[in-house]
């Protein structure tokens, strides 16, 4: 069963999907009750579907009965289409006067390469959307119950890749300023490059014993949560499957009390763990 | 007329939302569309809805019929509810066996306060749930047609607060640091403090030419974007609207090919702002 999209349009005013655009999407990090109205109410409406490996098998089922699905990510280690194929295919669908949904894990627009693809869709002159979804360091973070920030904690968050072109540890970031600028650090592709990163970071001044969380699959049923500190981080990174989001810095310790799904599950929280913080300080 | 909860439940498994629980949830940044599923099943089923002045109208007007709407913001400059106030109230409710929603802007737990208030329940013993929303960051972004990341130019984004607590600049924030560490610089509610913000960051090195967009009320209906330079911020942020996010860093001149919105609008999109870059270049 599934529900009519007639319905949204009159409840929100979604804008009609027109033969012939594309739809550049985030799906989100793999919950279904993430995607967003504008994405779940595209997948209703799409002829072809554009999906990364990334996209959740269980949101790939919300697509309309009879939507093509054409899958662009990488296969089991088998490399995928190359980006300019998948950017060509796009313009080729479009042309064909189809509704194209181009779907990828998280955001489009965060560590996505939507840019490089919505570039080449301009250069065509596709008429294009864009609809942000919820990025995959945002909804790890909140399904392991660590929040991006807490004003007792940190005024400023840093998100990157761990893994740059050619596969090396990102080389361009400086990793001596990243490590006194932001006392959070959320990494995406990180857990090959993590023993390199950490060791960059420890080098940098920052302290071997500061919590970090390695979330893995984060918000499917197969989410798991590795808790380590960053003087061990590497050699724990070995053993988390992936996908995984890495965060570093102290907010990972208010894990302990606010792990909200390990709670439904039963795990017993312990908000005291930040010490005399106290609860709800207002702000001076 | 709007959509049987159940129609989802079904097609997508949401959780149910019991009597007796909060969910603390982003209602992300304006647009309707970019609600979650799981919010907006929230909307449709809890008794009591208590929301920030940042919660769309057009957003609370998707609560369920007879849902009691609680203001917990700031209204026209009135200082609203203390903070503590207002995790008092959501127990109290909680307590009253209602379904509890509380929903802010953005993402509860990016520049929201979100890991105080379930502190707070946990320490109640309030049995909740975190639905992460679009943060207002990248929702902004995407609507101005601006990549939080592209390969082509930065392998790190960082997001900060603006506006620390006492209504100083943020002054726990290594400027000289940031201004190395990260291309791109995300600013929430930074708007009033943006003068002395791009002088610590002119002062750190970074360059006045530097291009930088304000966008205000971002993906309402009232969205406007100020594109200037650093060396000129300042100035030009005296006359956004706010809510505003501000964006610093070479990122904001792909918005001259990839306003999809302005597009939309009639705007002339110029793809090739970026120069020499080429189209879709693959990873080495």
């Amino acid at each position: 069963m599934t529900v009519e999209r007639a319905d949204f349009d009159m409840a929100i005013e979604l804008p009609a999907f027109e033969p012939g655009w594309v739809w550049l999407a985030g799906a989100g990090p793999g919950d279904p009750g993430l995607l967003t109205l504008a994405a779940y109410s595209a997948l209703q409406t799409a002829d072809v579907i554009v999906h990364d490996a990334l996209v959740d098998e269980r949101v790939l089922r919300l697509a309309r009965p009879g939507a093509r699905l054409v899958h662009a990510g990488k296969r089991g280690g088998k490399p995928g289409p190359k980006q300019i194929e998948i950017s060509q295919r796009l313009v080729e669908f479009a042309r064909q006067d189809k509704r194209v949904l181009r779907l990828k894990g998280g955001d489009p627009l965060t560590f996505g390469r939507g840019s490089e693809e919505a570039e080449y869709l301009v250069r065509a002159g596709i008429p294009f959307r864009i609809i942000p979804g919820i990025t995959a360091g945002l909804g790890a973070l909140a399904y392991a119950g660590i929040p991006a920030t807490d004003r007792r904690l940190n005024q400023v968050v840093t998100f990157l890749t761990g893994h740059a072109s050619g596969d090396a540890v990102p080389d361009a970031i400086d990793w001596q300023a990243l490590a006194k600028s932001s006392p959070v650090i959320v990494i995406y592709m990180g857990t090959k490059h993590l023993p390199r990163i950490a060791e960059l970071l420890l080098a940098a001044g920052r302290n071997a014993q500061e919590p970090v969380a390695i979330i893995s699959k984060a918000t499917t049923a197969e989410q798991s949560v590795i808790e380590t500190v960053l003087g061990a981080a590497g050699k724990a990174a070995a053993h988390a499957p992936t996908p995984a989001i890495i965060v570093i810095g102290e907010v990972v310790r208010l894990r302990a009390g606010l792990d909200w799904l390990g709670a439904i599950g039963g795990r017993i929280l312990a908000p005291d763990q930040l010490g005399g913080s106290g609860a709800n300080r207002e702000a001076g």
